[in-house]
């Protein structure tokens, strides 16, 4: 909060006093939006016109909820979840995805340019931006257990993971989600964590309520579930989300 | 043939004939091969010094078999399927994995770079080439089976499948892959097939044949297993196996 | 109602007033449980000694979160969810499973045996019969499933599901949940429904939640999930949830 | 070979000597078959009138070469695999599924009840007993997966697995498979072995093959065919099927 004063912010005691004009808040998850926001009634006395930008990773549902509470109090509202992580942010790099309001978001969009090399948007309404998040994490585990799955078939035979992901992710999937996961799979590094694990396990939770919501079956996404909590259960939730390939090194029965 | 002739090619009458020196082969299948090589004895006629060039997508337990018999008649093996279309391959473009006896792959490199962009060599062992290439096409069928469970879910919500693979596939997902697959997922266009469904079939097949020698369980190898034997169950067969992603469809009941 | 009062019971204006002694409730769910127990403030008003035994089907978390609430106002809990359909009730047949205080369970034990023909005590905390009920429950969908599969399979040979089933349910699979939904599946007869098929996908949600919580990866219960969900989608929700059984069949491209 | 001439058999020094009048074979596999029936030619030197019945379980695909392979030769063939363990069979108490023709299974029905408490037929193709029989071995299987996930839930409420099994084997899952497996899930009894688990895995390839070429998604399948691989990656081979159950626990990260 120092440092943030320094560089010019104005420090407030309560968040209440910081909701209006164009508000941005990025806070963890469904429980830390509904203690700040829904709590502490900030809709009820935010001044007239202001406009609320949610960054935060949330539930579908909880954004339907949210959606609703700033109509009923005639705030604006805007989701804009982000992909990127902060040191893309500092960079200006993040790709965001909004929806809402066309004409708030035009309104919000120069801060966004500040944080962001792109805004997709896609659609009127804030929860389509959320469900693409969701989409979104859930591609990019999708993408980490198939290199963890095809790595240990292929260390079965000899072939180490870093030749395979080498020839793949230079070729048919030379796209950063393939490239970043696939060095630290073939290294088999997860510490530090740019992405916890754990988390990783509460954002499969959302894919899987957005589904069951929509009446879409995702078998992916169940199988991704059952990896994620059994690499919990064995006390990964610390380590960064790639650890999930560990799990299919475990099932075929290859030790650490 | 005819046309071959006419560029330099000399059309013989068996098999036989042709193998000797350097024989590159690219055969449909483990049946293919073994009528024409092991049925015809064409190891056993080889002249002394001759190189056999294995271009074709086959098992990894007949690429075993393979090696063997090649070993037993004293003719060279070198494994070397292939990543790319005939598009590419007709560019020089293939992504070529080859795998056997080093000194083997160098006397053929000069050949292979007349279609290839690149050699990736993945080791000594014929096999291992086979292993990577089946591991390949099991993560192209599992980032087509992630983008189409992920397109149904947002459908759901409203957001088009073109507005979500539009961001995922020029920013986390920017490869190859992603982008071509993605495409035809958006517009459902799986005519003309560029690979038909039911080859992808018979390739997760090998994937699974290839785990379970390896002892390595592979889930989702086994969902995509179970959901390409549903397409053609259903009469997709014939189509590209980007209409993989029509069963995420089907099952969360959106009709044709 | 009025029924009920012909054959004795006294009907009272709200359910504060019945609440008192010993109280059985089979209210809906987690929701209905909510707004009948919790939101009329039923605890706070109940008389001392009182001893509420809850016969319904709900979560493991909520059942957690009643047991915390009945001890906070002094009222006895005893968890006490059922196996069997009315007719089974009627009859005094039930399979009760019971937990919580053993004091509390032996005072209401002789209620118990009115309607159960037996109750299985498995343990202390209340949750722990809600967990019992429906690792149950998930035990049968996986049974329905097992059959659905198996089902078709021998028919593709030519092999009724009659045949398959009459063989199985009278030799190894000689069990009520066998033989019961076995002769719904070789019929297809989902109407009348026994138990709503989109009752059992809220059921499987209850098992999948008691599991994410348990940090145990079920991966049966996921398939289940998305099976039922599937029906659900393709409009089944209203028939007998041996139904699950038509998902297997449309996945072979078998119509209808 | 001693103790069965001792009670009156006659020892031949060549398979092919026995070969004739009505034969029962019940060899291990589809290989042993091969070797002892069809590369011995047994079926070409075979005396007029010869009735073979094939005990064994074999895969569906080799049912319908045998067949094939019978008929060319004038040797009828009747497929006769059972359900039940040695002991069974000592008792006269196996379950035989028997397909093949009608007269054929009539004229040595006297024999299958000597062994068997009951012949059950199901058809008149000699693959429909077989595919009867994977298709049992999967429900088998499919009761051990289930039995295995819900003791680990409820075990992680502090509920015991001989509790849960208790209240659900000996009401709705009253029958054999679940009383029987059961037993050896509650107490982790995986020695003597009574069926190898690395037979269970060969029997889901034998499920998984049949459903392939029949083309019947079998998902509940698929995730047998994974954890029996893992079991037997992780040294269980040798141990009773039923510890297919461990797997659930390792996945939920509960040691030894």
């Amino acid at each position: 909060m120092d440092e943030l004063a320094r560089q010019g912010a104005e420090p407030v005691e309560e968040a209440r006093l910081a909701f209006g004009g164009v508000v941005i808040s990025m806070l963890a998850d469904d429980e830390g939006m509904r203690e700040v926001i829904l709590a502490q009634r900030l809709l009820e006395t935010a001044p007239a016109g202001t406009i609320h930008v949610n960054m935060a990773t949330i539930s579908v549902r909880f954004a339907e909820e949210l959606a609703a509470e700033h109509q009923r109090h005639g705030v604006q509202y805007v989701s804009a979840p982000v992909f990127g992580r902060p040191d893309a942010a500092a960079a200006g790099q993040l790709n965001i995805v909004a929806a809402g309001d066309a004409a708030a978001i035009d309104r919000v969009q120069p801060l966004l340019d500040v944080i962001g090399q792109r805004t997709w948007r896609v659609g009127p309404e804030p929860r389509q931006a959320n469900a693409v998040k969701v989409a979104g994490n859930f591609m990019i585990a999708a993408a980490i257990e198939s290199m963890g799955e095809a790595a240990v078939m292929v260390q079965r035979y000899g072939v180490s993971s870093a030749d395979l992901l080498n020839v793949l992710t230079n070729t048919l999937f030379a796209a950063p989600v393939y490239k970043g996961y696939g060095a630290l799979i073939a290294e088999r590094r997860y510490e530090p964590p740019g992405f916890r694990l754990a988390l990783g396990l509460k954002d499969m939770r959302l894919v899987l309520e957005a589904a069951d919501s929509a009446r879409t079956p995702m078998p992916f996404a169940s199988v991704l579930h059952d990896h994620l909590l059994e690499a919990v259960a064995q006390g990964q939730g610390e380590s960064d989300w790639a650890a999930l390939a560990e799990v299919a090194r475990r099932h075929a029965g290859l030790g650490d």
